[in-house]
């Protein structure tokens, strides 16, 4: 479901990789040092930062974060409609029968029929979404960080290279050849940090702030459900966190 | 109506435009394959961000911005006064027979009308004032990362072309111009972010806030009409949202 | 008043320009086209951002700050505990007689004079703050623009040189005056950010938020007088909004 | 245990010192002069800003954070329960005759057993936990003044090196190796920052965050405690603490 | 006291001058008009920022925050514990023959003794202590201004000295010198921005901060005094502004 970001992700390093074909040989720019310096710096650095668990484990995350399918807030606002109809007319334990698509949506019905004062559930939910946000917080920090490291482990690689051939510059033949290859780990962290480690980090970003987004509409719909506000009234509250183009169909829907 | 803008997003793409033709041909500044990979790498890297509806979607947010005519405070200040008058006088049911040109201004009454309490209304409002806020958003940091990515993709390029020359120096004479085609993806970089994605994003945000004052300005008009506050104060009160040089003016008038 | 940001101006530019004369002629440093890519560039890129009156207003705005004499926080301790003694014997409405230097302090007596509570008087007064605050804030921002602009304009004009005397090396001792002439506009960039655009944003936030200061210290005037607190109390609480060695003076005064 | 730490630490530097060796011989890389301008004047930066004390003191801390075992939220969740379970059988003194692990849960018993008010308990540990981290933030400013300051010497070192070649270009053949020891310091000023400085400062920060998070959910703790709060309802606000793969395993256990 | 920024002042510039020295002749370093450039052009640029008063006020501001002895921490909390138990065994008025070593301390005794309430003492000390901060950050940001001017003024006289360099390149054997002689300006810069001005910013604003942090500490105690809290609670309640290992101490003290 996350083409843009499959299509984006391929498309960067396809682009790169046609314009270095277009210029000839593949080879000029493949070079095993160099390679090892930026990438096994790069993760060296990230790994000072983390702890091992989190270094592995935040590749997870970012798979989950991509195919994890967010709810709609269109759906949302149905079904806690739907809900808050039912705990008017048949009472809030009436809830307790019903299946709930969204597992925060869910666990938050949970508390209600507990039996939680409202403050309580209140405050349990923003605490779960603000440390939510935290923790997601961790995995987006790593990347930016992937993405910092990078070049300079690169402009590192490079600058070694040329004091190596500025040490050196007995043939003024090899200094063409010499330089290009300094430069390719200044390239490697380029390409690492812009095509791949930047756009990683922005997409995590989004996707963590469209969930909390749908988690504060969530936290909404409890609260109404729990005070017993009308659900007219409720849903006209909820239709304020779509787009104007958006609010009609749902408020005719009903 | 942003004539300004137009002026200012053509006058710079001119201004560049003739300095490359006053320096000579302008083939020189033509390359496809270095167009391909800025615009490419960019579109892509943007691309990995955003969902695909978003990615298309902003070029018409975008335009609409422009387009969009937004209500001068001052007429919003005289309708609001007008629309307090009323309400004072016949009671607030009767601004449903009104005509109201602003349409956030119009729900707001609306609200009103449905009898809601007003920290309710106040909070409808509120939330649609932030919420609309973080939708806007998304599309300034969409112009945003456009403006990162050309450049970081120009220098790709540039590093590229480089590594390429230099790992064949055979011919001296080819040195010249192979480094000026380098060059061109960072002169391509350097001009879709600066005379192009960097102004819209500013422009969108300037938009964005000076929606944000009128909604401000509504939102304190309807607390004040549903306060019953005297007219002549809520005039005094909203005049603080104009410049000191317009104020007189708008209070004059009455 | 502003000597030290007139002296300031001048100086730096001065300074440049003794620097380039120093160094032999003149004439090298002046090359029209690369003057209309930066000046036009920068002005097309600040245009896109603001609506034509803004961008001539701002000039106003600018010149308008340099000239305006701030009240001095002593005197406006001064007056204020004068009124708050006649409030205090003789009544507020007393104060109606009074001419009263500072116009925000007298709005904001006229506010008490005209009956309003004072919790609507604190929160007119407090938005007029604010708001005005954003308003200066526009014209901040808009020479900030030009200060990004500028540097921007110039490495595009460096670049545009660059490719045009790379792709052309003919005559080897061309390449020498060809790459000054492309210096050129960096260097014009670099002057219009650093000698002219950041200094003028920088003074006008600081005139902006020494006015705020002030503003505040009259809003708790305005309360102290309104809440009849006693004018020595209020004295002592107002000369905490000055440095420790010019508190002395003013409490010695009384 | 902080493993990962270590293998980045050493990491990066291996990667970067096989860099070097690969390239040939290492002597190249080893200037005494050049060391002594880089890590002096970074010292001498850095000692500028700090106190004696503090300087010798951040060796401590930075190495006391890399030891200190912080507890793990579940174990913490688990004695917070348990206490919680007591001091509702037996009354908060029976809390006295308890072993508590971690120190900062222990203190903010004893605030309670103490007989302090709910209120001052709050107050004291959220003052204690917001002071612990400007405290530690001095810790971590050091490192990253330290991460400024390295390349600004290096930069300053390169400058040096390249006016004393640039005014004294005898002999061609000392300019590749004259620039070579230049680029140098710069070298090392990327090392210090980019792959020691700037990941221990990352990882205090990281350390300092997750002991305010465990800092946080004590308080929690302590508040319910002393309220009375059901064990059960605290256990499922505690548990908001965890990411959401670990709260079945605390929620179960029970 | 302040041995550490002294030593690291002079170290800094020791380093810098002995790099230079041992590289061969310091005039090499030494060249009038670019010194005129760089720091008539710093100074120029910082006055256009400030008033005249400010500018010279500043030196007297940073001379004096290196020379103030602040009141330690420890001491603090003795004299307030002192104060409190005083107070609550005699009365409040029994603190008017005390003698305070502290002024923030002594006036907000005074403040108590002259029999304001609580909340007016609390609020008056807190616009002080913000006001205060306020007033620091005037010095900060004139260094921190200076640290951004010298570099770009360096900039500017390197820029203008390679193109005087390359508008003439008649005897190739002049281009060495004249590059060393345009290098010099952006090597003042960097020296006077990062061995000088932005450490001095720094140490003004750790200077700052710990003074806020002892004037909430006195804001704590006086609160304490005023309300009659127990010495042994207040006193408590004062160590959390303690690390951890200095807490003992004091509480050991009693």
């Amino acid at each position: 479901m996350d083409l843009a970001t499959l299509i984006g992700l391929f498309g960067a390093l396809g682009v790169i990789l046609s314009a270095i074909m277009l210029g000839g040989s593949v080879g000029t720019f493949v070079n095993a040092p160099s390679i090892a310096v930026v990438i096994g710096g790069t993760i060296a650095v990230t790994l000072t930062q983390v702890s091992l668990g989190e270094f592995f484990g935040s590749f997870k995350v970012a798979m989950g974060a991509f195919l994890y399918k967010q709810s709609k807030p269109e759906q949302l606002i149905d079904e806690a409609i739907e809900l808050a109809d039912t705990a008017r007319k048949e009472g809030i334990l009436a809830l307790e029968s019903k299946e709930i698509g969204d597992p925060f949506l869910d666990s938050g019905v949970r508390f209600c029929i507990d039996g939680h004062p409202t403050e309580v559930v209140q405050k349990m939910l923003s605490k779960d979404i603000n440390l939510t946000l935290e923790r997601q917080n961790v995995g987006i920090r790593m990347f930016k960080s992937v993405a910092e490291a990078a070049p300079a482990m690169g402009m590192i690689g490079t600058l070694i290279g040329l004091v190596q051939m500025l040490a050196n510059m007995d043939d003024p033949k090899q200094i063409g050849p010499a330089m290009a290859i300094a430069l390719l780990t200044t390239l490697y962290g380029a390409i690492i940090a812009n095509a791949i480690a930047l756009p990683i980090a922005a997409k995590l970003k989004k996707i963590s702030s469209e969930e909390r987004l749908n988690k504060l509409l969530i936290l909404e719909s409890i609260s109404g459900i729990q005070d017993g506000t009308n659900p007219r009234v409720l849903q006209q509250l909820l239709t304020t966190f779509l787009p104007e183009n958006k609010r009609e169909a749902v408020l005719k829907d009903k």
